[in-house]
């Protein structure tokens, strides 16, 4: 599960009522946020049709466009008055959906965003070529900011990418992986990219050398905050409250942060409930609510949540180098968002 | 199969016992395709082992490198004297191994390059995400050229690749596939790369208008050319002769030209059996030969090698824009080559 569907479920509204930090945003840049949508589906067309049909499904499934939207920020707060930052926020997203689509091909995902997953309606064939389609679009339209910087960011971060959901394939069913390879991990396949969209919008607007490595550092620091949160929420009875799916990674066998923390913390009687249900992926039907009561036990969501609030802080503080204004009080309030989503 | 296997598997020596062209064409620029593989080694690697490990499997296959040697001979012949013509075909090779592991998870093939496909070796999951990684490579090599208009020839190809691969989706198991269709997709699946790696190298030399667009058409009609040659020994007695496989191309049921023609030349007693083998997929041990047979005696292999024959003609004469040289005779030379090769 994507943050965007949390972000979807909650919809505008937060638990007090109060407009969200990520609409609030979407409100101050509202003219741009609007014109990067008609750029993404003015781009996605194809004389192929099978090729709209299938990005459509992703591109029109309600997510927030949290990583345009913080490329379209780091710009305007930067002071840019062009227009090129809109193809750029356009690219950005075509970088994430790509990636969603190829990431549904590797995990065999049945959901995403709450929809049934391309690959299982299409097939595998048509959602990685539907990804390649949209990445080689996403180059196309950083060729036409005629910015050789942001095309150096986003290609790297597009390599990047791709190292970190190769190294995900080691942390399935291996009780072995540790935290720095979690992290890693984190960072290359969720970070990198929020990094690069934020990094690659203040580049673009001409902003100083303080300007542009602090929104980088804010935006890698929100999205491994932003992972920490969807790691622990697959053990949250939140999860479940807001009517989600619960344990998606848990089936997978997937090495995340509450499974490392809990397996490290778990009593000697525990530890062959960990190797059966990860190493051998042997699982019966109550073995979710075991395990989440084991990762609950240990104070492991707790644990996740503690580090997950550190690096919102860190996503903060790297805002130190924007002036105020409406736009950085959003960015800020959506860093905190990002962890209070999950209580 | 790729034109490469052909390549490969003639080895050298052509049937009078010369050099072939191909070969020819390394020598004369040996210099610079030696750097393109040190550049290619030295580009591929990455701190996640299976990554090189993966890319390596079809990187150092022995594939002649077609693809990279028309860039550097197009940047060469066109007067250029630096050195990024080496970035850019690597990553030309790049996106052409990128295309072939995801073309690898697509057509379910079981070889490529007469190797165990790397997609059975390690599994969907690996082949999509290297084939990315490779991708975004190509990418930042691109970058590192400097050169935005190289850039925008090579985003666009491979978004035209991507569409071909789609567009060939529908070419299976669908008798009703017409010839332009089968041409579009040859066009955009195969002869983009082919042009877009002479243009570009084309382009970089710094070559005036007359000159880019004429490698950019010898490129284009190269890569039909070789397409058909290869749709045709896939049916063909002599890919028998060179020990290879015949016949892949009939197990998918996929709608070359040699088999929509053998269809529209059918009489009405053989109708029944291409719907039963393309419409319905429903093969048995004997159904190759007698397929062989209706294509030879409809005469559709020669009709298809005609085809091929006028596309190897179209290929020479757009060499007039290149003054006379060494390299334009053993480029002239593959286009004949790429069509004898099949007698």
């Amino acid at each position: 599960m994507g943050e965007q569907d949390v972000l979807k479920q909650t919809g505008k509204q937060t638990s007090t009522g109060d407009i969200s930090p990520v609409e609030r945003l979407h409100v101050l840049i509202a003219a741009d946020m609007a014109a990067t949508d008609r750029m993404i589906h003015a781009r996605m067309t194809s004389g192929v049709a099978l090729i709209p049909d299938l990005a459509r499904h992703l591109i029109d499934s309600g997510g927030k466009r949290l990583r345009p939207m913080l490329t379209l920020a780091a710009a305007r707060a930067g002071g840019y008055r062009g227009d090129h930052h809109v193809r750029l926020a356009a690219a950005v997203e075509f970088i994430h959906t790509a990636t969603l689509l190829h990431d549904d091909v590797v995990d065999e995902s049945a959901l995403r965003r709450g929809k049934v997953s391309a690959n299982l309606m299409w097939g595998n064939k048509p959602s990685v070529l539907v990804g390649d389609f949209l990445f080689s679009r996403a180059f196309q339209l950083m060729v036409e900011t005629g910015d050789m910087a942001v095309l150096d960011i986003l290609a790297g971060a597009s390599a990047i990418i791709a190292e970190g959901e190769v190294m995900q394939l080691k942390s399935s069913n291996t009780l072995s992986v540790t935290e720095d390879h979690y992290f890693k991990v984190v960072s290359a396949k969720t970070a990198a990219l929020f990094a690069a969209a934020a990094h690659s919008g203040a580049l673009l607007s001409g902003g100083n050398d303080g300007y542009v490595s602090g929104m980088r550092d804010y935006g890698e620091n929100l999205g491994i905050a932003f992972q920490l949160v969807d790691d622990a929420l697959d053990y949250s009875g939140r999860q479940a409250l807001l009517g989600k799916a619960v344990g998606d990674d848990f089936r997978e066998a997937k090495m995340t942060l509450p499974i490392i923390l809990a397996h490290a913390r778990a009593r000697p009687e525990d530890k062959p409930f960990w190797t059966r249900v990860i190493e051998t992926g042997n699982q019966t039907e109550s073995d979710l609510d075991r395990a989440i009561t084991l990762v609950e036990q240990t104070g492991s969501i707790q644990e996740t949540m503690r580090r997950a609030r550190a690096y919102a802080d860190a996503a903060k503080a790297a805002l130190a180098v924007m002036p105020d204004s409406d736009i950085k009080r959003a960015l800020g309030d959506i860093a905190d968002f990002c962890v209070e989503r999950a209580y």
